[in-house]
């Protein structure tokens, strides 16, 4: 689960003034269900721990615009996946597999997201069409980050 | 064609501190045309209006850097895309269709710009090199955003 | 080799106050060696020169998290590649190439990096890996920026 919001201290807020949110993940493993969340268990950077990496999803806590990519290794079948955003597909990526053909598949978005929203990538449709790799030396990647914070309500200052 | 630059209100000054502008956009058809702008008709994010989905292009509106990220199906044949600026092709990205092997092909690149420049992709040289799909669970996109903005001119005050 | 850090001017003053670190670059041909930075001498945008195009590798000037991506155009052969943090491979990239299929593969990644950390790219194990392809009309890029300084220590400001 994601923790809990913590409370601003002294010295932290300066970095209030500026709201941030990213993450980078990868894969330790191949994967091939479908219709669940990918959970990217690896961790390049996910210092505001915004992306639960039990539960595979981002959780949104600055509302604001956002940017999503990933980059996925096809192999050993076709693979599709979609960009999820609380629970409807908002972007697709197909790439098909043929035999000594391993095939490099990649996505970005950018998206306006409010507090709580929930932004995840899932194998859309069968099993068949999952085919996400990963191992020591092969990744399959996600990140995510808050390029522009809505800003402060009137009064408000940050 | 694109919008008048709207005059400021009250809460827009806020927003004025730090120009923003990005744009995420997908096809909703696929595209062989060669040597015209390709037009992306999705629209993930366009808030500030600056990509002009009828004309393709994107207008920038603020001096500064910007980052510009692409992601294509290249399906049913091969494929040579040229991100432009101001006319002059600046970046070039080409896939190799075969069949049964629909790929995936994708570029990155930041560039400097000033007010009034246009960016853009299209199909560089001949219609057979025009292999760019998309269909309800088949996305192409492309997305920018601006990294920094130029620094305000001495007392200016934004 | 890198610029010494340059003294800061009267207008330059502005632009301190939020460190900038963005650079976008390409190859002018193709490269095998393995075990080497790749040395890509082609600007596309390195105004604060933090990438050094003679030695292959981005210099971390400012303490901060960045964004990093690669966008390789894979012939005539199989290429794995890695993304080098100070003489650790991080992110790993590998495509199979196949006979009239050339193809595209990249990768994306968000770091936390202290001043003097180095990023750069090299294929990876043999040079049987090394396929990157770069011409007039076909790009293979790397592209990384600041994404946010870390804040100034506490009685510092700028
Ligand atoms: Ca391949
Ligand atoms: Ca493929
Ligand atoms: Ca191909």
């Amino acid at each position: 689960g994601f923790p809990g919001n913590p409370g601003l201290k002294g010295d932290q807020v300066e970095s209030a003034l500026a709201p941030r949110s990213a993450f980078s993940v990868g894969l330790t493993s191949r994967v091939s269900a479908a219709n669940v969340p990918i959970c990217f268990d690896k961790l390049f950077y996910n210092e505001q721990r915004h992306y639960d990496d039990a539960g595979g999803k981002f959780l949104c806590a600055f509302p604001g615009v956002y940017f999503f990519t990933y980059h996925l290794t096809i192999y050993p079948r076709d693979t599709r996946v979609s960009l999820y955003r609380n629970d409807k597909a908002v972007m697709f990526t197909f790439d098909q597999f043929q035999e000594n053909n391993l095939d490099q598949a990649s996505g970005s978005i950018i998206l306006r997201l409010e507090a709580g929203d929930k932004v995840w990538l899932q194998v859309y449709g069968e099993e068949k069409h999952g085919g996400i790799y990963a191992d020591n030396t092969n990744d399959s990647t996600f990140s995510g980050f808050l390029l522009y914070p809505d800003a402060p309500a009137t009064g408000q200052r940050r």
